[in-house]
């Protein structure tokens, strides 16, 4: 059996530096194509061609709208050195740039160093004593991505009880539906995976414009607990900030977007 | 007369993608120019070629250490739309990568949306009432980078007395010493020109694998207030998170980078 998230992030060699991947309906929001989802295909493809197995920093500038159906992945490898390997992506459809993508990977396995953590994970019940969000909604109102994914809320979001917090930051658990354990390139997709911040201030719709994720070290399997914040809207602009702590209690991922409320 | 930062951050066109530029000594950490002043060079190679004024998001990798001499930039448009522009650049030297730079830029004089802060300046007396810390520094403790700068501090850092706090986080007021007003340019330096955060964890080295600066609006006259902090260093690798407020006390940048303690 083939989990949901390789089947729809896989892509195949179509020359030198050219994959071929299709985008599917499955990673949908209300607006399309989940865009963590397309970074973390993007992933995959340059994952292909480095030598080194793990995305470490990846950014995503998301230039035209994401739509179901084929893509083409453009790789070009920059540089590969003994630690680090960089390489850029683009990602079109249709023959227009849609996403272009630049990469540093490195071997999370084999980074060893100093360790200081001050910050700690989401406070949440565990998940079995914690809310599944979709459960509490109308079929029609849940889009396909939440479909593949499993959610556990403390609280229901505000928004989704038609009444926004005002507070623009949600905390949940979340998991493949499927079983797939996480890995990096699954961290690229949760890192996006919540609806966004803005939801909690009355916003409908945020576009994201650049996406970096940080992987910061292998996660374990099981849930991963989600963080993600805003902090500042400015003339319509505004960060989105996520962490992801595995279910040992360790910062995997970290991620910024900065990100355009609907004009 | 020309300010230090437009002489020493300037580009000459050699071609149609093409720009050559001189990395001065004058804007030298101990270990080497300073990675900020570098991508502020490479953004305004980028601006030269843009159909928009101000960068709003820029990515850098840096994939060997920067010195000081002459630099090659090669810029390729990749979409210029009717309100983000993206392109990218490579800033090599000896015929070497040593950044590659993936940007968007916007009309910042331009934007119109919903404003929502819920960050604040950060806790700094009146510049006029803070210390210099400069003045109590011997001399050949202080890098080339510092003397372009005013800096202004509530209080001396641990570390620059010996003490390092354990908290790897900096306030500072900061603006150029020759008048220099800030524009959008100068906040991707500034987001990088304080000392490195793990100096207050008793490290003396942080080599920045890729910084991300988002320019959140066009910054008014006189100084910048700055908040740094590191809140994870995970097997050497540390998040470095910047933001900038300008002298209104609006907030006009903020920037995470990846950093790497020596090894």
């Amino acid at each position: 059996m083939s989990f949901e998230f390789d089947t729809d992030t896989a892509v195949s060699r179509a020359g030198d530096d050219l994959f071929h991947a299709r985008v599917t309906d499955r990673w949908n929001t209300f607006a399309g194509p989940n865009g963590g989802y397309v970074l973390a295909t993007a992933t995959r493809a340059l994952a292909e061609i480095m030598p080194a197995p793990h995305p470490l920093t990846v950014t995503g500038h998301f230039l035209r709208p994401l739509k179901p159906g084929g893509a083409e992945i453009r790789i070009h490898r920059i540089k590969a050195g003994r630690r680090h390997a960089t390489a850029r992506a683009s990602v079109s459809q249709h023959g227009k740039d849609v996403l272009v993508v630049l990469a540093t990977f490195t071997d999370l396995g084999s980074v060893k160093g100093r360790e200081l953590v001050l910050g700690e994970p989401p406070a949440l019940p565990a998940p079995d004593a914690a809310i599944d969000p979709l459960r509490e909604l109308d079929a029609a109102m849940i889009p396909s991505i939440a479909r593949r994914m499993d959610l556990r809320v403390g609280e229901m979001p505000g928004f989704a009880r038609g009444e926004p917090s005002g507070r623009p930051e949600f905390t949940a658990w979340m998991r493949f539906a499927d079983g797939r354990p996480p890995d990096p390139v699954a961290l690229v997709f949760f890192c996006d995976a919540m609806v966004p911040t803005v939801f909690e201030i009355g916003e409908l719709v945020s576009s994201t414009v650049e996406m970096t994720v940080h992987v910061r070290a292998l996660p374990a399997d099981g849930w991963l607990a989600l963080r993600v914040r805003t902090r500042h809207v400015i003339g319509g602009y505004h960060e989105e900030d996520a962490e992801l702590w595995d279910s040992t209690g360790k910062l995997v991922a970290q991620s910024r977007q900065l990100a355009l409320l609907a004009r």
